[in-house]
């Protein structure tokens, strides 16, 4: 079969080579006699499994021992209630920087569980920049500080670490997680859930520092108890046994590639390929600020919706599916996730280019 | 590949026929050019995925129009919090009906938002037996009554339906839901996970009555809310699609194998043939009530813990794996769920006739 060049946001493309393995392993995997998707997950199977994801995550990554991993349920939109049911630790208030609709229903998740400040806000100008630090109006109460790392519907990355003394650095990383490699020891904790870069959706990695992990506001529930699954090796229930084996699946891709270097070189390459030609085109419009422009989704618009509407239609004839924008945000939107290869950025790129000729 | 025969408790064995059709199908659903892994939870091939499934549930089940159904995440763990969080409405009490270790679960959890009264319970005799309702001291003040239709540790099975007057009926049915028919229309709520009768660990699925989705404790994450997913057709945030998938291919085995109907009579035909097995020997025992047995878990013993570690050990050496009792209660343990073949329950048989005469 043909397969087509998957834009989307998000469950997004997966590599190939991955897709193949699951297809060929789907009625037995190793010597078992079982799928993966029939084992027991307390299993010696399983267990391997699981085991064999982390060490290649920490490895990745290279995070620290003193960082639990966790294998959760429920994607970001239950961490933006785990995060201040966990780590409030007996304090009321939480910074977060709000850069778009992530961040957005992050906060307003977290009010129901604490005060919430807006340390910094890029709202006035419709979330097309990252506040810089120096802009930042932390409060010494907060329990913690809150940042999304990229924002999918806006398009916009933070291209750096911030600097947070005495006081946790929470990130949602969902969408740039295993994009580039990242100093996981300046944040407290960070979680991403798996649909962009490492596979299946109903699957979430959560990385949290040990001294973050005990104690929760008394009404959480035992699933959302950090302490709980920690306690368990991410088995206190069923967890998502077959989104765990894609996740590593690709953990593995990923270190065949080379690792996160490699990987964000080709991220850097791919992206300003894009950028660079929506940006010499009169044509096609990039609202983001240059240095905050995400690597993994690149929002553009074109003249007129009538235009979008047919750009849209030809591409997807052409192969090129699902760079439809947000609903809230409208536009085209294309998702460069690892798995999308350099050349489909060409594809589109020169699809663009035609585009434009014609109609241009 | 030479494939085993799984009695694991769940995650279970799948039908052969579904993971032949997921493995030709992982590359590319139908015309797409995606794989289902990468399918975006709103866009169109997922939306036919998830609506077919839908109605194939509530064909098979026969679920009235004023019921919801909901695609969720996080397993019935999550259930044991969730019920009461949204269907206590305004109530401060709740009866339990206490039959095993998956009830305890469920009693444990609730008594963190509520008064949880022991209606009727089984523990003083080691769970043996499910109480009749007359035993059953219910509470006019209960928000609900709470059973768990089948203990897969116990291996005890609800083989007739309460009927409770004015106050909801709420059933873990996770590993007996899609075993036979049900009267839908005798509970306010079911729920059940998907890893034992239909699929892939990941998703839970609730029905739940339309006059109890709504009023909520305070405290209820956005994601713990039955009526924030009801309204977003179970699309909230990202669902975990490849299990409702899984589930869907599951749904339509079941109709062309004639429906709940045809497969009671085949999961009758299963456990009688096995419990007849063990009734007429003196080399293994069942603990559990004859009346109320349960068809999907198969617990028994041998005379000691070495013979059963032998029986554990040939008969994993002959391919019937998976056989051990639950980390609890030890001893043997066959599960036989819709996806178990008569031919695997027969050789099963067959080995313990084997063994005992060997052994006996």
């Amino acid at each position: 079969m043909r397969r087509v060049y998957n834009f989307g946001a998000g469950p997004g493309v997966l590599p190939e080579e991955v897709l193949k393995q699951a297809s060929r392993e789907m009625l037995g995997w190793k010597k078992s006699g079982l799928s993966v998707t029939e084992m027991g997950h307390r299993g010696k199977e399983f267990s391997e499994i699981i085991s064999r994801a982390e060490r290649d995550l920490r490895t990745l990554l290279k995070i620290p021992r003193n960082y639990k991993v966790l294998f959760l349920q429920g994607g970001a939109s239950s961490q933006f209630a785990m995060v201040p049911m966990n780590i409030l630790k007996g304090k009321k208030e939480a910074d977060y920087i709000f850069t778009g609709q992530w961040a957005k229903k992050a906060i307003d998740e977290a009010k129901r569980y604490c005060k919430v400040r807006i340390a910094a806000s890029s709202e006035k100008s419709n979330f097309n920049y990252i506040p810089s630090q120096s802009e930042w109006k932390l409060n010494k109460h907060a329990a913690y500080v809150h940042i999304t790392a990229n924002e999918t519907i806006n398009g916009l990355e933070f291209h750096w670490i911030p600097e947070i003394k005495n006081t946790p650095l929470v990130a949602d990383m969902t969408s740039n997680i295993l994009s580039r490699p990242v100093d996981i020891s300046k944040f407290g904790l960070i979680y991403a859930s798996s649909q962009k870069n490492f596979g299946v959706a109903g699957l979430t990695i959560v990385i949290v520092r040990d001294d973050l992990v005990g104690k929760t506001l008394s009404s959480t529930p035992t699933m959302y108890q950090y302490g709980v699954h920690a306690k368990n090796d991410s088995r206190y229930n069923t967890p998502s046994t077959y989104s765990v084996y894609i996740a590593g699946l690709i953990f593995k891709w990923v270190i065949k590639k080379g690792g996160l270097r490699e990987i964000e070189k080709i991220n850097i390459s791919k992206a300003k390929r894009l950028y660079n030609y929506i940006d010499q085109s009169d044509f096609y419009t990039s609202p983001i600020n240059p240095s905050d422009r995400s690597r993994m989704n690149v929002p553009f618009t074109l003249g007129t919706k009538k235009l979008e509407r047919s750009f849209l239609n030809y591409a997807s004839k052409k192969g090129l599916v699902n760079l439809e924008g947000h609903r809230l945000v409208g536009g085209i939107r294309a998702s460069l996730y690892n798995a999308m290869p350099e050349k489909g950025v060409l594809a589109l790129v020169q699809f663009m280019r035609k585009f434009e000729m014609k109609y241009g």
